[in-house]
């Protein structure tokens, strides 16, 4: 009954388990502060709540605009940047449309590019490069008339980055460039400049701390923006996380604590895993880490969660592979201990 | 850039003003209770906001299963019932496939089905009867294969509700239903029985009062929600908001409330409206009135919006109308004594 191209389809899936120490979403270790919570709680206490959403956002767009120096014609907002792509993708692939993305990466790409009747070419990574294939991606993009590119960087669930210059480059291709940098503060990457062909998606959950919220935004011309917005759903921000996220901005200091904790915690966690016999982590600019073990890595998955720690098993996207979350110096300290003896 | 559908689509919009008396939007005139709104608030406070919402909504999705008699895997939550429709759409619709509908309708059906790619079949609504056109959509759907069709009743805008047995009468012709139940409170509707081939929308927006929150949910066989969920997006729904409709479903006399006092408004406005001269009110069972009138009903709009008061000119949808909401009864008595001066 359903459409052929979804009853092939598997659901996004993730196992649930509980545990001590959860180091398996890419969440940050740092709550919201709570003094900010009680703030914004108290404010969003004396609105209505039976009145829609701003049709416009402008508080969260106009917040963005100013932190980022961008007009509010340059910015949409949504329920978690995971809506924004939703938006984008069939607003720019259609049936037959080629795709170009690196494999693996976020699998919500290839489910949007399957929904939306699009050509997936995927390109391999070597993710023990630290780095995506660009070459390889502009070959591709060459083969094609209009292609799509959808890519994220730092990549999802590897770890690695577009070269320097990898945006200009795919860009000058004449693609249409779909650029997810849901971690690209843990890169300590720049916004790249607007291009009518360019869209740029970054999310409040990860180095703002935010995941239980959903919210993302995008980035791109004026031009492009209005066509995205036919596709995008209206009033899709609730009041509250819009009223959370722009209070955020206005405390940039917790972004950047968050960050500075996460890279300097993941330079040691690296360090530390490299000195694990049998274990090889892949070098990452993002706040997790991906890494093969010489023992079955479903074992040593399933022993570290015995011992309390959860992390993510991502054999069917990296074989023999599994990806730790970045978290507090405790948790790493565990789950680095916890490693050592079982891997 | 965009594909063609898409640059040829207009983007879903509303006129911004401001008013005093605010009867455009069919939002609810009673706010959430302020003790829930702090009981909730306080226990939001408590929970950490950095991790991902819980991947299966069972808070959400528990309580409504308890208080509407389903099994959790019969329910599906999201972001507004918006959301649920742009993922159901998909799931049935691809390019070619016939989508019959009543019009005009919620102008989002049209949308979807042109991204999808489907072939849009629409059945001219009488807006005077009261009643959708289930004859002419039978006749329509018999007409394809496989035909897909949304209906939304009561209707938004025009208020008219299917005739009895229009569900099961859609369903025996074998087409798929997606069946918008977003007003049907108001129209103290039974929810249909569950069926492999029907989906019903609902949305905490209208009776429940709760629009800034974006909370929407569908029902429909466990085999159906699960190719849905294929094309949700995971994690669409807020742990807030998630916590504000748990919440709600446990005091339902807040939603029986609202939905008799909009009962009442509404027979006695549309008796009052009746009496008014040149305008001819539309029989609704919905939370708003659609009416023409004998003068130009955009200057009846602006004349109103002059005198504080904010409809809707649904001229676009059926010539020379306009949609009031069912407010309280000083914001009717207001929108009454004014119309009556100007209409």
């Amino acid at each position: 009954m359903s459409r052929d191209v979804v009853a092939a389809m598997t659901a996004y899936t993730l196992e649930l388990r509980e545990a001590e120490i959860k180091l398996n979403q890419n969440e940050s270790p740092a709550d919201f502060p709570r003094a900010l919570k009680e703030q914004v709680l108290a404010s969003v206490l004396e609105r209505p709540w039976n009145i829609y959403p701003d049709f416009e956002s402008m508080l969260l767009r106009g917040a963005l605009a100013k932190t980022h120096g961008y007009a509010t014609e340059n910015l949409l907002v949504g329920n978690g940047s995971n809506e924004l792509l939703a938006a984008a993708v069939p607003t720019f692939v259609g049936p037959g449309t080629p795709v170009v993305f690196p494999k693996p990466s976020f699998a919500l790409y290839e489910k949007l590019v399957a929904v939306a009747g699009g050509i997936a070419l995927p390109i391999a990574i070597d993710p023990t490069t630290g780095v995506l294939p660009l070459d390889e991606m502009l070959r591709a993009i060459e083969r094609c008339d209009n292609a799509i590119v959808i890519v994220c960087s730092p990549n999802n669930p590897t770890g690695g980055v577009l070269p320097d210059g990898g945006i200009d480059a795919l860009l000058a291709t004449g693609a249409t460039v779909l650029f997810d940098r849901a971690y690209g503060d843990f890169a300590e990457d720049a916004m790249p400049a607007l291009h009518d062909r360019l869209v740029t998606f970054s999310t409040f959950s990860k180095a703002w701390g935010l995941a239980g919220l959903r919210v993302g935004w995008l980035a791109s011309t004026a031009s492009t923006c209005r066509e995205i917005r036919k596709v995008k759903l209206p009033y899709s921000l609730n009041i509250i996380s819009e009223a959370v996220a722009a209070t955020a901005l206005d405390h940039d200091d917790i972004r950047t604590r968050n960050v500075a904790n996460t890279i300097a915690e993941r330079a040691r966690m690296f360090e530390a895993m490299r000195q694990i016999d049998g274990v090889t982590p892949f070098p990452s600019r993002s706040n997790f880490i991906a890494f093969t073990t010489a023992r079955n890595a479903k074992d040593v998955f399933n022993d570290l969660h015995a011992r309390g720690i959860l992390i993510r098993d991502i054999g069917a996207a990296v074989a023999n592979a599994l990806r730790v979350s970045v978290g507090n110096a405790e948790q790493n300290d565990s789950f680095l201990e916890t490693l050592s003896s079982c891997a």
